[in-house]
């Protein structure tokens, strides 16, 4: 042991040379940390996730914390098995979902874990699991070229992109971490030799179109070269992690594989600059949820390992600790059941039963002020991790201190400054109505083009629908479990989401370099009163010369069962144009008032942007006053009321149209088409009402409560619409088109009456 | 009371002498019921579903027994709410899910859950309530003409079809009995004279067509009339309701609304009757099981009457104990979640969690022995009867006797005699695959053209679907809650199951009359070996001239990860023929070796027989060996391989042509047609493998383990499969098709390997 330690004494001096070598090289001139305090904490190990005095507290607790004990138990099993079944380190050969690619995930995934173990349990034969499969990769690395699949624009070497290998070296600091006392100096130097940094060079300096962006990707990058950075004492790595590659020399208009810009505007890159940039001063990140829970991983994993080991950055309350805001800001992106809103690209299911989410959790609780709403989701996924925060949410449940996360309605900011547009979420009572309005920023690469678009939730069941990404993720058969072409031509395009579609062409003539310069402008944001709120929104750069408000309220009426919404849409153009509003209901028509023909051939709608993948399964004329549409889903009846006129096409589509491979869900929408038309009011209700139980075969409240719907007044100023439901009383909803503020008398004249009130809307 | 009392006395003799001439006008020949142990049975009340003896042991257990605890405060809640919100008696007007419809369903339910509360809660308010809206039928139902809508060949008074008047009377004769005491003999008089004695007359008498017939409608009427029957002490009526009605003057040839015929082919009618004939010995009720669960309440309610009025009757050991056994066939034709298979007419969804499953299972429990696997299932329902049976299981729970109700491979035999076919039914494991195989009867008129079809799941999710019936049960909005056009024009046709269809046409050219003469025939039920069991039946009669010959087999390899199925369909032919064999899998297509196309637009698939509802999404010539299709399904992966050649045409169809009123769903199917073929062979293996959750977004095991399929000997006397796995591990199964003994020995030689075995079929 003494020999170790000498060993250790030794390699930090050489890796003190280095940096000051590699500095001088690189000329790095961002913030220098203090050195002297990195050495002191960076002389024990665990360090990163795990603590020397977490362990202790660990042992001292086991068996007598049972949400701890039980996900030991499960990692203990599932480690067990594998050591059992014996270490594969294939040669790198398939894309996602393939053989090579899953064993090295899991691989991966089980080193970290066995690390944990060899810890907690204090067994030898976790760490030599550890290190005999360490060194299986380091025989391999020293040789092994760049991975044969050739799609990706920054292509690994055990994976088919860097990404993935960054996945792979997140998940492997920590488990070199957790062993590096077991090893010998010698070992360690060749490990870190031959395959840490190596492995780290190559993600970044080596493919710095990867490493230097600001994207999901290079955070993954960069936290897995801070991670190994950390557990090695190396500054230099640390600095490349947190602040980037200084002289990338990248092309600004160089692409990725999804169509994004590679080089941010700025220039800047690395962990800090990812921090800033993506994430809004509310905790949203730009992308979506659904990335945002894949990018929270190396995030707050790394966040964690800083914290540790460089307490001085205080990474947690950057930006107004906007790491931990983020977290509730991902929790308040879920429907009921904890699956996230997919918007832009995003897989339906994926759930904060995630192990990312775990994370997120966990750390959260630790590192964020032990809130214990948190721990009513940690009891949920019913899993800790098995390290520092994963004991204080353990021993926290195990003194009851959890109370429920109680879900708000809650308007989401984007862009760094919290000024380019947002997501706006309305709740009504315990989740049994969500609406989820996005007139945000484009989202980066993954971003869809659908400005003003809305999707609508009862409990964890879609009403109207966000169709998500066209992807099957790591399912290999499925073009190697990547983006499939329909992504583009389908998810992304405007017709695909709940929102206006001007001459069938898709907002910013679905070109990201157009759409990532616009976001929409939050007009009002209003939840004050459970009963009736309102999220506004104005959209008028998605068709120039045409602008777009959408406000959309949330109505809990007595006269209603349940909670309706209220969609107004409202544009003005200077030209003459068709609109199409489409709605993806979910479920079986059950009922509608449309004079509709069917067709005994089924044709495409149209030739572009998206409009090729859609069926057109009737046709027919909207009626005069309200088009109505009921239909039934999960037991809950729903009806869409829309105040049209005769001219109004209505057209009920299903999706799958220029499918070959079925990659397309045969979901069904139904669309009002306007045309000739330069300002318009589309204004329609959402209702949920009644239910359906195929056990008692009872069918109660099936029919929608609303008589009448009446656009009664519109002009710049101002927008107004009654409701009539079939008890025969009326409502009204008045709408300040261009004041918005709380303060503000209005009066107008409607059908001869006068209306009164003060602020941006009336309802009575 | 003792003026009641002697009331009640004076109404026996009246009521026996009324007997005695009923029975000499109607000269019943039948069995003759032992009047003086009625009498002394029936003089006291409540008697039918809860007896006085029943009543004090429940006050006494009071408190003390949980489900029955929480059963009665469910029930005591939803009367108390209804007895708030007063009683509403309407006209009759609407269709089924109408309000009228539901008004008066609801009545009767709530009237026999407030007599049952006046029993065992001495709370007179219950007791009132029943006495007022039933003295508000009373009021209303003398001048009360036939229901305004016609669709029904037996329109009822409340309701538009005697069925659902029937149901009326089931139930209301139970809220009678509870609160027979509480009434005055002058009340007790009106209420017999003005009401349930013209509306038993009505159901029976004024409609033979409905009432004398061997059907489950005639089950719920003469129920309806046995239960006012033995609540009035009217003998009359409980041989009316035993034996039917003597001389109805039916027409031979008329038929229903579902187009089955209306009398019997040996003139019997009644309960009995009905007791006899759609039950096999196995308690299979011909129409499926469906039906069987809507059936099975008024067969049970109106026994638990009698055994307890009549006991001398003996009903539940009527044609060795069927009643209960059939409660036991019914449970084992539901899938893991307890959803019953849709065989036939069956509404997806209706499950043993129904009211009619809850009074099934209490009763069998209580009559039948106290079998602790109803415990199990008594448990799932978490919800008892609140009378003497439902003690009896609350009881049972609360000593914890339940134990697990193993659901089993089985074969239920179909016919009165149990010799028209049948549904076989294999497992695995705990309900992890379990595979339906119908060879039964027709089925009456609920009866689809399926012979020799089968579905597929796991656990409770549908691999390979039956399709249901066509109808929206109970929802106004969809052609009044009853059958649709499509459920003719597809549900009932072949094509709409995964069976064999010749030259496009159905099984019996879909014609009812041939269908209901014939039956397929078991040839091998073989489940003694889990790891392989098999079913095969031959069907002669669906197609003249050919002969049809399917086996199944459900085989757990250890080199396969799950089970797996053999599907064998073995076609002999006088003529030259087109055969389509369809397979309706579920879920999305992964990855298929056809060589197919798709095209820019729509068609269907024919023009009739079902094929006119189904659109082709694409179309290919087979692989010239194996075919294959894999698809994903919540969460499994699921591979179809299929021994084909290069003539066979593949289809990928989609349900939902000629549908102008979206009533069918867009599942999809996977064809194979084979043409100009006389004799031939469909071999196809359908395998259960991996996993995928979009949680953790892992793939497992997302490929078939089948490298070849192989026909590799067939001939009149013997067919042989080989089956090679991924592993190179080759199987060969060979079935003796003309000798399926267990001591026969067979000698074949193939690919000049003999192979001899003793028994139906060989495995190796």
């Amino acid at each position: 042991m003494r020999i170790v330690s000498n060993y250790n004494t030794l390699i930090i001096i050489i890796s003190t040379l280095l940096i000051f070598i590699s500095c001088a090289e690189d000329k790095v001139s961002s913030p220098t940390l203090s050195s002297s305090a990195s050495e002191i904490s960076n002389n024990a190990h665990p360090s990163l996730i795990i603590t020397s005095a977490g362990v202790e507290k660990i042992k001292a607790n086991l068996g007598s914390i049972p949400i701890f004990d039980a996900s030991l138990e499960a990692v203990k099993n599932e480690v067990d098995t594998e050591i059992a079944s014996g270490i594969e380190v294939p040669i790198p050969k398939d894309f996602s979902g393939g053989y090579t690619h899953t064993r090295h995930k899991k691989n991966f995934l089980i080193l970290q874990k066995a690390g944990i173990l060899y810890q907690i349990l204090d067994d030898q034969k976790y760490a030599k699991y550890v290190r005999d499969m360490l060194f299986q990769y380091e025989a391999m690395y020293k040789t092994l070229p760049i991975h044969p699949q050739t799609r990706s624009y920054a292509r690994g070497k055990l994976f088919w992109q860097c990404l993935n290998d960054s996945n792979w070296l997140v998940y492997v600091s920590q488990a070199y971490d957790c062993i590096y006392n077991y090893l010998t100096a010698e070992e360690r130097e060749t490990l870190e030799k031959n395959l840490f940094r190596p492995f780290a060079d190559f993600i970044s300096i080596e493919n710095p179109q990867f490493y230097n962006r600001i994207h999901n990707h290079s955070t993954w990058g960069n936290a897995a070269v801070g991670m190994i950075g950390l557990v090695m004492n190396d500054e230099e790595l640390i600095e490349r992690a947190l602040y980037g590659i200084k002289h990338d020399g990248l092309d600004p208009n160089a692409k990725d594989n999804d169509g994004g810009f590679i080089k941010s505007k700025d220039g800047k890159a690395g962990f800090i600059a990812n921090l800033e940039e993506p994430f809004s001063p509310d905790g949203y990140y730009t992308e979506g949820p659904y990335y945002q829970r894949y990018a929270m991983y190396p995030f707050l994993i790394f966040a964690e390992g800083l914290q540790n080991v460089k307490p001085e950055l205080k990474i947690f309350q950057h930006k107004d600790s906007v790491l931990l805001k983020s977290v509730d800001a991902l929790l308040n992106l879920s429907d009921a059941d904890g699956e996230f809103f997919p918007l832009n690209d995003g897989q339906k299911g994926m759930s904060y039963f995630s192990r990312e989410l775990v994370t997120a959790v966990d750390i959260a609780y630790h590192y964020g002020g032990h809130h214990p709403g948190l721990l009513s989701i940690a009891e949920k996924q019913n899993n800790v991790l098995l390290d520092d925060s994963g004991l204080s949410v353990a021993l926290g449940l195990k003194n009851g201190e959890a109370k429920p996360f109680n879900k708000k309605s809650i308007n989401l900011s984007d862009g760094s400054d919290g000024k380019q547009g947002g997501v706006g979420i309305l709740r009504y009572g315990n989740e049994d109505m969500t609406l989820v309005f996005k007139y945000a920023a484009q989202g980066l690469s993954h971003g869809h083009y659908d400005k003003l678009s809305f999707s609508l939730y009862e409990k964890g069941d879609e009403i109207l629908q966000d169709y998500g990404l066209v992807r099957f993720v790591n399912i290999e058969q499925k073009g190697g479990g990547n983006y499939l072409q329909a992504n583009s031509s389908w998810a992304k395009q405007t017709i695909a989401h709940n929102t206006l579609i001007q001459n069938e062409t898709s907002h910013f003539e679905g070109k990201y370099e157009i759409g990532s310069k616009h976001f929409s402008e939050l007009y009002l944001f209003d939840v004050a009163n459970e009963a009736i709120q309102v999220v506004s929104a104005k959209e008028n750069n998605a068709y120039p010369g045409t602008q777009m408000q959408r406000t959309l309220v949330m109505i809990k009426d007595e006269n209603f069962e349940k909670p309706y919404v209220l969609d107004l849409m409202q544009v003005t153009s200077n030209t003459t144009n068709q609109y199409d509003l489409p709605y993806y209901f979910m479920g079986q028509v059950i009922k509608t008032n449309v004079d509709y023909k069917t067709h005994q051939t089924l044709k495409k709608l149209g030739g572009a942007n998206g409009y090729e993948h859609l069926y057109v399964e009737g046709i027919g004329n909207a009626s005069e006053e309200n088009t109505k549409l009921s239909w039934l889903n999960h037991g809950n009846f729903y009806s869409l009321t829309s105040a049209t006129n005769k001219a109004d096409q209505i057209l009920f589509t299903r999706i799958g149209a220029n499918d070959p491979e079925f990659n397309l869900r045969r979901d069904a929408g139904f669309m009002i088409r306007r045309k000739n038309s330069k300002n318009t009011v589309f204004a329609s209700t959402i209702e949920s009402h009644g239910s359906y139980s195929p056990v008692s075969e009872f069918a109660l409240n099936s029919n929608s409560n609303i008589a009448d719907l009446e656009v009664v007044f519109s002009s710049e100023e101002y927008m107004g619409i009654s409701i009539t439901d079939l008890n025969g009383s009326t409502r009204l909803f008045i709408m300040s088109n261009k004041d918005a503020s709380k303060e503000k008398n209005h009066t107008i004249k409607i059908n001869n009456i006068m209306h009164q009130w003060t602020g941006a809307y009336y309802f009575k």
